[in-house]
Order: structure tokens, then sequence, then C-alpha cells
């Protein structure tokens, strides 16, 4: 029972913590500006005032003040400066990331990162390398901007065995999902429209093929459930073959579409899985528009809680940083660095749980064919389809369109995708089905 | 930069952690259960087993299995065992309840207590004891049941300023509100029905009249603004003398009505204050329904983020309970009481920001009106609402009732509530207004 909690007397004797930011971009800025805007209130928070002491840069920033800081081009001369306490990465990419970090573990440096795509390809061999030197890698930042869900799953539910969490956790892609829906846009309207806005980068590809997705669900999902990170064996799909129609119709039927990641424990392995998926329009999930991101989590004891914010910009970032700051200042503070292990399970309770190969996964499925209106069209589907054990939920047949032909939209009952692949082909090879079949998953989210 | 990160090595030679309960009505039981339950995934997580040696009951529960623990019918035998670590006081109430914590703390225990009133009352005096002693009093459960939004506005939003909070932090008014929306029933049959179910006490005063949600909102006003707890001087007003028409008006005019607790940071002072409040019905939280909890931060950095959950039961209240004594063993493992203070700021650092009466908020209103159907009456309310400076935004007269009266809808702009007093006497000393004018605060959450 030993430790004592920081007096107020204390505070004042305390020298200030200095932290070296490496990249000074959207993130980098913004978290500096903020360190400076709330310093009083950092201050009232820790007992240490928090200074930013070395920065360091690949151009010149004109637009920043950086009256008082170090500024080194060589951005290695900050994790290697023996007066930094706390190094900050956010240049991004992973090769100098990657190399930025492991040195600043090895000069017992704690670090703060909001590099997702690192830590989803590398963050086994970071997180091991901290462990080993008793420093802290904090990486709030990473997934959903602001929203402080790797505290919450970490910290926060650590009484419960989480069941699954699904997350809209790609602002780029809900901004599109949204505008495709509310404005009766195309997906490439739509994200024209975001990288107009700066939601999208140049190369969107990250966004719409669910690739920065991926990255934050890896990370969420292995602390939800104490497994390795294991970025390469999460499934992808992007939004790039919605169409208008599959809006339309899932709203017919009263389901809304999101790009939903998911995590799951099932007793066969972890499902890891990034996909448009339709969703009733009554959950609260289903209204989550916009840039906004938000993540559903489902544990025994305290069972469905959502957390929702805005998932990206100067803002919202910089606070995620800033607040694992203050982390590892309260920590610095102690005496000791914070005993809570980086992926919420003790690094030698980590289990390997094998993550599901998408085929072996069970969900419902929203079909949409497009068939000539012939005699038998229908009796052959529901035949393929029964031939896999495959139930039908719902079936809604649209007005003939010009051509002849008639969209039909399926919805079955849960089954498990190889068969659904297997039933697919069968439709597809049919002479009265147009095309391929596109396949959207369900999620009850109950 | 001292400190180590436990290595998994360490787990098996860390001895159990023991843990005392007093009370095992619903939250203590459901600890006790949760904490055998997850076992496993708890030492996984803490790198410790977590006993719980010493349970404190004024009754017999033959319902719980309580082998191999010590089961005292004095309480205070609990917190005198010096074999105890850490204290769980669930008995609710406040005067024992607050002899039992002190007496914990002067023993050098950390207390895990989910008792709100207790803090909302007595807490400043609590938190005192505990930095004296170097102990800590964790609380998460004390504020919406398992969501963890304690740790997020201490920790996850530390780098904010906050500006504003605004919760549905009492799920029995939720639920009540629910039903006579959602089934057109009128106030005193949703509860009724809510007490058949166990939601509200058989005395449902504290939850009705807003005291539950403002004993809960003092607590997240000091931490969100480092402001010492002064429940007394929180404002409530309660359900009861909402009607269904008011529900219905407010659905015509694109609003919900929610009893909401709301602080609010201002230059001249925090706004403390429990009352049903229309909201716009896009706003996320107001589609929180029945008797979930959801809580909506404004903060500078990050902008709006929500938090949404089950706020009370048995599971939902152990989780916040069970991750209170997680933290607490994490820090007890790293040979250092976490360093994050109780009220989220350095105890020094606390500030003495007035709260405002309610006559200084200002907010927008809805009004509503029985007017007798003569000619001059409009002119007359308008008059007089010009009269104190008070705009009026919409107006809404509708059909004529027996009696030959009609209501009359106004919402109004922000107006400083002491005008709004004086326009309502002014309006009800009218000869052709009938009864009392119905006031509903409006929010704006944007």
């Amino acid at each position: 029972m030993g430790g004592t909690v920081l007096k107020a007397s204390n505070a004042a004797v305390n020298k200030p913590v200095n932290v070296g930011i490496v990249g000074l971009g959207t993130v980098g800025g913004g978290a500096l500006n903020l360190l400076r805007a709330n310093a009083a209130e950092l201050s009232r928070r820790t007992g240490r005032d928090i200074v930013v002491s070395h920065v360091g840069v690949r151009r010149e920033h004109p637009n920043l003040n950086l009256t008082g800081i170090t500024v080194s081009m060589d951005i290695f001369a900050v994790v290697d400066d023996p007066a930094v306490d706390v190094v900050v990465e956010v240049i991004g990419g992973i090769t100098a990331a990657r190399e930025l970090v492991l040195r600043a573990i090895a000069n017992g440096k704690h670090v703060v990162t909001a590099n997702k795509w690192l830590l989803a390809e590398h963050g086994n061999e970071i997180f091991s390398a901290a462990e080993a030197k008793g420093v802290y890698v904090a990486f709030e930042a990473a997934v959903a901007g602001g929203v402080p869900i790797i505290k919450v799953l970490r910290e926060g539910l650590a009484a419960n065995n989480i069941d699954w969490l699904a997350g809209i956790i790609n602002g780029t892609g809900n901004y599109i999902l949204t505008e495709m829906r509310d404005k009766g846009r195309s997906f490439a309207d739509a994200l024209d429209d975001a990288t107009a806005l700066g939601y999208a980068e140049l190369d969107p590809t990250f966004d719409v093929e669910g690739i920065d997705a991926a990255h934050k669900l890896t990370i969420m999902a292995s602390i939800a459930f104490g497994i390795p990170l294991q970025f390469s064996k999460a499934y992808t799909e992007g939004l790039s073959k919605l169409t208008r129609d599959d809006v339309v119709y899932a709203e017919e039927l009263g389901f809304r579409i999101k790009q939903l990641g998911v995590a799951r424990r099932t007793r066969e392995g972890v499902e890891l899985r990034v996909h448009p998926t339709l969703i009733p329009d009554d959950r609260l999930i289903a209204h989550v528009n916009g840039v906004k991101n938000a993540i559903l989590v489902q544990s025994d004891a305290v069972g469905t809680t959502m957390y929702y914010g805005a998932g990206a910009g100067a803002g919202p970032t910089a606070s995620a940083v800033v607040a694992d700051i203050v982390d590892v200042v309260r920590a610095l503070t102690a005496e000791s660095a914070p005993n809570v292990p980086h992926l919420a399970f003790m690094p030698g309770a980590i289990t390997n749980t094998p993550i599901l190969p998408m085929e072996d996964v069970v969900t419902s499925y929203y079909l949409r064919l497009q068939a000539y209106d012939r005699a038998g069209v229908l009796a052959d589907v529901t035949r393929i389809l029964s031939n896999h054990d495959i139930n039908i939920e719902a079936i809604l047949q649209k007005p003939m369109q010009e051509g002849g032909s008639v969209p039909v939209i399926i919805l079955t009952k849960p089954v498990v995708e190889r068969e659904m692949n297997l039933a697919m082909a069968e439709l597809e090879a049919l002479d009265h089905i147009i095309g391929s079949v596109t396949r959207i998953r369900m999620e009850p989210l109950a």
C-alpha cells in the first residue's frame, strides 16, 4: 500500500517536462498549438509545466511560431536530445517512423504516436522494445481521433470480456456514404467532393478501400481481446462498388449502409473485417453521419456502449496526442511508468487466438441480382440458395427497368461465407442473371 | 525517466490482491459475481489475482455463494481487516457510508465507491482525507453506470478546456419520457410502469425530481472544470409537471424532450442545472431512449464527443466498480498510487469559480399558455415578451379546445432567466390566460 498522491505543495518544485515533436504537419502543429493554448489548464491537471523544447522537421514552417524551441532538420536529433522527456512521433509513414520510435525507446524516452499504420504493421516489435526498456508508447490518437477509445477499451471496460466491437472509423468513407444517402450522389461524385474538402487524401486508396479502417481495427482488436497485432490477416473490402441503388433499397428495407470495422471473438477465432455493412436504421450508430466516427462495443458486464466524435482533424487528433502526454507526465510525476499494459493485457498473457479467414465468418447478407423477368427465375434463385442451406429473410422485386430486366433484392439469414461464395457463383452462372451479384454483409448490432 | 513496466515474469510472483466489499445488494453482489466470472481475464489484465476476501453485510444473502469469504455483520470489520487491500463501499446512503469510507482511508486502504449521493454531499472531505493519507478513492460507478465517463473526463479529454457537458443521466427519467413519447402515456402511468419494472425505487423522488441526476452532474462538473463539489447549489426541476401535450407539441416543432443535466462554464460562473429540456431531434442524443444514459461533452480541441450505454443495473454498475479495482491494482503493482487527481485537477489548482444562480442562466425557452381565443391575446402576449427584450423564434396556435380556449406555444430566443420569470408572472396575470404558463428550457447542443 505504498505510494503517495502528489500534494499541491509539490507542484511548484517539479521541473517542466520537455516534449520533442517530430513532424509539424496538421497533427504536430495542432499538438504544439494545443500545448500552448491550454498550458495553464494542463499545469492544473498535472502539477507540471509541459514545454515543447525541440522539434524535428523536414521543411520550413513559416506559419508556426517556434520561438524558444530548438528546430532540427535532422529528425533523429530530437530523439537523441538528452533534455527531451517525451517524443511525439507524427511524421506518418512507416519506414522512418519505425526507426525513429525504436531509437527513442532505446534512448529511454516515452513515445506518443498517432501513427496507426506504423502500429498495425510494427506494433508488436515496438511494444516489445518498450516493455524491455521500461518506457511507454502511447497511441490514443491512432484510432478515432479525439474519441478516447483506446483508454476506454484498455481501462474503462477492463472488467469485461469484450464480445465484439463495430466501428465507423474512417471519416472520409462515412462522409461519402452520407452524401450518397442524403443527396443521392454517386460514389465517384461524393469522393471528388471529399477530396475537394480536404477529407480524403489525393490518393484516397487507404480511405475508400478500408485499409485505414483496418489499421485502426487491428489495434482495437488487440486491446479488446489481448491478441497480437495481425494487420495482414484483416479482411478489407472498399466502398467503390456500392451503387446509389443499394443505398435506396437498403433504406426501403429499414437499413442503412455504413463502412464498418468489425472485430468479434468467437469460439473458433477472432473475426477482423472491414466492409460495407447493412445495419438496422433504429440503431443509434446508424445515425452517425458525415466525417464523424463512432465505436459500438458489446461486452459481457456492461452490455452495449458507444463512443462518438470527430475521428480526424488537427484539433481532435491533437487532443488525443496531448491526453497521452498528460498520461505520461502523470506517470513520470508518480515516479513510475504507467502499469497499464500496451495491449491491455499483460505481455505474457497475450493469447494466440487465430484470426478467422473470411470464408469462415458467419453473417446475414443483402444480395442484389439483375434478372431477366422470365418465369422460373425466382424458382432457380431460391433453389440454389436452398441447396446451400441459405434461408431467406426477405425478398424484394423492383419494377422492370429498360432492357427488360428487374432488380431482385434478397436478405438472407446467417450463413457461413464459404457457402455464400459457392451460391453466388452458381447464381451468376444462371442464364437469366445479368452480370455479377452484389453482396453486402449485414450486422444486427444487437 | 525511472520506473519499469511490469514484466510478464513478475506476474506469477505477485500475491493476490484482497478486496473487501461492504454491501451485497444489486451492485455489491454484481461486483462479487463479476470478479469471479472474469477472474482469468482480470488476471491477464493486471498480472495479479483479485480475490474477494471479506464482505460486510447487514442481512443474510442465501443466493450468493460466499464460500471462502469472511462474512461480517459488523461492516466496520471489513475496513479494519489488515488483510484487505481495497474496500468497495456499496451500501448506499450517506451517514454510515461516510463514516465507513473515512475509516477505510484512515486505515490506509484504497476505496472504490458507487455512491454518488455520498460524493456529491461529502466528496470534498473524502478526497481531501484520501490525498492526505496517500490513498485513492475511485468512483467510476457513481456516474452513468458502466459508461466510463469519469475516466473520459479526467484522462481521455485531459488536453481540452471543457466548455460544457449535457447528459441523460437518470435511466428512470429517460424511460418515462420515452414511454410518454412512443406510447402516448401520461407521466403518472409511465412512472407506475417504471416502478413495476424495478427501474424506479418505491420512493422515486430522487429519480423524477432530478436529484439523482444532480448528484451525478455535480461530480462531472467538478471533474470537467476543476471546481469543488457543490451539490447544494445545483438547480433541479423534475418531470412531474410535464404533459403528454408538451411532448407532442415539441415533436411538431422538431424537438424532443429529455431530462438533461447541464454543466457549462461561462465567464460569470458555472451553470449546474437539471431540468426537462427541448433538444433538436436531429441531435444523436435525442435518439437515446429507454433506460439508457448518454453524455455529450463539448470541448475546445476535440469538439463534440458522446458516450452512451446502460446507466444502471447489476452488470453495468459492477463493470465500473471492477474497472476501478483494476485501476487500483495496476497502481499497487506499479508501487505507486495513481497520480491522477481525484477531481482531474491538482488539489491546489481547484478554482472557486462560482456556481451561477438559476436566475442568471441564459437559455431559449418553450412556453405553453392556455388562452381564451379573444382578439388581442397574441398582441398582449407578444407585447409583454417584447417589454422584457424576449425575441420570439416561433409561435404555434393550436385548434380551439373544449371550454373555448386555445393552446399557444412560443419558442423564444436566448434570454436570461430573471427576465423570463418576470415576463411569465405578467403573462399569468393576464385575464385571458388560464392557469400557469408552462416553461421548458431549450438547448441547441451545438
